[in-house]
């Protein structure tokens, strides 16, 4: 469990319902980057959105360093310009595959904190699919418009030896 | 992203319904060819359906040719046939995950199109259980007395290298 | 299928609600295991209930034996404590990912037989994550006070080869 996003009581109809938001929050997620809809990633996030990869012993011992941190979407803009404009790694599918929603609490002003796994295969040419990373998000949502936005996603792995040419966000 | 499946304005509440609706036709059909119930596969098709199994590749470059195409209950019957009655191939255990269903477009007479992550393990006698397939499906449902039926599936599969014993249905 | 898990009749809008009550389930079943509160694991259990994991090849000959079995709320906690006071194995982190839930059958006393995929994941210290074990979860469900517990859960994995170091719970 990742500070800050303890489970906490919550109305069990309330729950329910978020939790097929999310769900359905995920899947658009998912496949704007399985699909290399890359430019549409920062419009899942608010305009002061943290953003964050990092390891899973990393996040035990609350240390903040991770492979990737963004923070506002000027950071997540410049980020998918760089993977959209450097063809520096080698073409690549992705599969991004979302289970194990949790909702664990939801704050006064109406932010829902949840938790999913995630499970990034990845194809290479000429190369069997492989694991490619699997881990937990922790996500903070707001309601913008109608519509569920990050504030917040951490994205914690378990997997401790990833690709190196980790660029593309997950 | 499959051309003829293009995400469209669907009401929310309409969605929802159909997703669950959804996700339980994938729940019985997957479990239906991880039981081995292979006579039952084409049950889960109208009597005119396509079902194609064919690389993200040749998708993405609108090339129709696949590893299997199937038209109509009769070609989809005679495929259940010859799998279960040739035992060419090792005997293997399948597991079909699937996850981050989305609806995408419902058209005037109520024919609903959606896509799925699936993830199809296999486990060969002493070997380890192995990512066997990995892609997405690209469906168009019709309601048939109250049930849902696939006209379309189009499995699109990432794994750019498959075991060359792929016989079965995804 | 094992056997006592046929699907049988029930109302498709009862079903649906208990589909969701039990994804919820899972995900509060798995996020335990993956975060090591192995305490809290026997709370998922009745106090008469009984817990295995056994190969698939000996749940399709009916034959009890398993890797793990457990009958009572005794045996689960010597169990649980039994993990949490040995380091006997090597420290790894688990990712369990639940899918393709279906509510199998209502009895008259309420109890719910209901069949998910389960893929264990699995990182290893300097490891690449790997599938340590994938298979069906068989459970039946009751209600106390509310909440559903398992009186039963039978993990029926398809992995032949697996890790000789499985002393955690699925």
């Amino acid at each position: 469990m990742l500070k800050g996003f303890a489970k906490a009581a919550i109305d069990p109809a309330t729950a329910r319902n978020l939790r097929v938001e999310i769900e359905e929050f995920h899947a658009e997620y998912s496949a704007a980057l399985d699909e290399g809809r890359i430019a549409e990633w920062p419009s899942f996030f608010t305009d002061d959105a943290v953003y964050r990869i990092t390891g899973r012993e990393n996040a035990d011992a609350d240390l903040p360093v991770g492979l990737v941190y963004c923070e506002g979407a000027g950071m997540l803009r410049d980020r998918a310009l760089a993977i959209a404009k450097t063809e520096m790694f080698a073409p690549r599918y992705l599969l991004h595959c979302v289970s194990n929603i949790r909702v664990l609490a939801q704050d006064g002003e109406g932010d829902v904190a949840a938790q999913a796994n995630y499970l990034v295969l990845q194809t290479l040419v000429d190369e069997k699919t492989t694991i490619h990373q699997a881990g937990h998000y922790f996500d903070r949502f707001v309601r913008r418009e109608g519509r569920l936005l990050l504030r917040e996603r951490h994205c914690i792995y378990d997997s401790l030896l990833i690709d190196n040419s980790l660029v593309m966000p997950v």
